[in-house]
């Protein structure tokens, strides 16, 4: 076990300079305070008495309000955490800063014994850290292959679109678009090709007139609803709830009746999901399980229980924004709906 | 919540009758027995006074002896299970029992408030009841897509085979058999899927006469090893340490020797894999962490947080049944050992 002394005669200096300058002690320089953070993260210095701390560090994700989406994760792994005597730190985080500091450091710095981390995207610096990090982290919707430090928690996306897909399908709907963020996430790749795989089991042709991929939540429906309605969709995948909100206020600016004229679905089931009007049909990921899972899993991982990952159910709960496919005026029954 | 007068009245019985029913006394009859059992089940009754109380069902499985498979994983489920104040009843299953019976009943009859299932095959006659069952249930290694009360705890064969036979490929191998059970158990067929993908993934075509599948363990070595052989394996990946050490067995008896001959890997990590001779090269499971997990999937879906599965890290344990191709006498080099 590496000590403050090993770490001082490493460096040349004294054992009550590295004490402060892991303490954030003013009277050290930036400087030295990082060589010291560098050299106690190189030796893998873990603490003199590791506290019973975590961190959850947050990026790309509300977490404040009850209705943001990181707000009952963070609610749930405290719970837990807490009747087990641990305390938690939750840490907002940006890309800037990563760039700053390596995931080691940082969580050397803040003397934590590992960390679930929310809303990281691939393209984050720490990502490639992440790999061989020796830091016991649980990642929430992203997965890392190859480390068994590091282990995943999710909702099962693909049997969630599928669900959807098949309900929508169910209505009559053959015109169901996608909406959701870039494919740099983990996450929305997976319900991107959850979608694509729904589709193609119910025997519909994935059309690239029908996908939206857009960062921004009210850009991405005031761009491609228009898009989507000309191009035939009846019906609009969204793959998180706050994107639902913004499609709706769209329709109604466009006078587009939901459900008569547009079916809407969403991701996630926020509180006010079911007090939306109509009530939002959509996915639900139960975030206080989330987390709970996630203070489980990292637990297990600082006692060496390698799992890899917890997955929980996503089902489809059905509401009011959902339903039968418009007929269209003029048109023509299809052969299926003649026959029947 | 059902009550004893409430199965009383249906079947204009008295209520002690009902409870005699429910307890197996030796003075209610058969028939009536089982006419209050499928009445309790069908009305949903749940216990008078529900017992914190769990059952392991095992099936295909040995769990009395540290070296089976079984033992630690009951030894996981046991410690956390315990510590949380529930007891376990560990009972032992035939295909036959569970044709006279349905495990809603049984479930009944037994008191418990869930379960967790070993060692069950596809085929099993509780299987299909499973798909619907609102009997809180885990499964290890065997998933039931459609019910949120079923949970699966597993490990991931497909990254624990892929490392093997990647390891196998960096050693030189081409020429790479499977031996495993037959395909009617759902990790069966992952483990064989997990094979073919990872033979893909190196480019090595997927030999028929490399795959051997068959029950009974001792017969499945002493029949596939020489096919294995004179088809030109050099490496077997067997599906479980049992079959291992039968190819062991009948590697001795035909003076094949491990690796100098044939390389020899095997899947689970019993306590003896290590002490084998050579000592055994193969895939971990950690079978304590699984029964802990599968307690802990367990206690969550009693209340209603819909694990779908937790999955384990599948290690490779790289011991010295393992070692470089043996060089054909008289061989050819190829083209890629010349070149080097």
């Amino acid at each position: 076990m590496v000590t403050l002394n090993d770490i001082a005669t490493r460096l040349g200096i004294s054992k009550s300079t590295v004490s402060k300058g892991l303490n954030n002690a003013s009277d050290v320089s930036e400087e030295l305070r990082r060589r010291i953070l560098e050299t106690a993260a190189e030796m893998g210095y873990v603490g003199v008495r590791p506290q019973k701390k975590f961190c959850i560090f947050v990026e790309n994700m509300g977490y404040t309000d009850p209705n943001q989406f990181g707000y009952d994760i963070i609610a749930g792994f405290k719970e837990m955490a807490g009747s087990d005597g641990w305390m938690v730190d939750v840490v907002p985080l940006t890309k800037e800063y990563q760039s700053t500091i390596t995931y080691q450091e940082a969580i050397a710095q803040g003397s934590w014994r590992g960390a679930f981390l929310l809303g990281f995207s691939l393209l984050d610096p720490w990502m490639e850290e992440l790999r061989t990090t020796q830091v016991p982290t649980v990642l929430y919707d992203n997965y890392i292959k190859e480390n068994p430090r590091i282990a995943s928690v999710r909702c099962d996306n693909s049997g969630g679109l599928e669900a959807a897909v098949r309900h929508l399908y169910d209505l009559g709907h053959r015109r169901i678009a996608l909406l959701c963020g870039p494919l740099d996430s983990y996450v929305v790749r997976e319900r991107y090709n959850a979608y694509c795989a729904a589709m193609e089991k119910c025997g519909l042709p994935v059309d690239e007139d029908l996908i939206g991929l857009e960062y921004y939540v009210a850009e991405s429906a005031r761009k491609y609803l228009p898009r989507f309605i000309e191009n035939g969709a009846t019906a609009i995948l969204c793959a998180d709830d706050a994107r639902a909100i913004a499609v709706y206020t769209e329709c109604r600016d466009r006078c587009l009746r939901i459900p008569a004229d547009v079916s809407i679905v969403g991701f996630d089931d926020l509180p006010m999901a079911a007090y939306m009007n109509p009530p939002l049909t959509t996915i639900r990921q139960d975030r206080t399980a989330l987390g709970k899972c996630g203070y489980y899993t990292l637990s297990c991982l600082i006692n060496d229980v390698a799992i890899d990952t917890i997955q929980l159910r996503a089902p489809l709960i059905v509401r009011g924004s959902t339903g039968p496919v418009p007929q269209q005026e003029g048109a023509e029954p299809s052969e299926e709906e003649a026959s029947l």
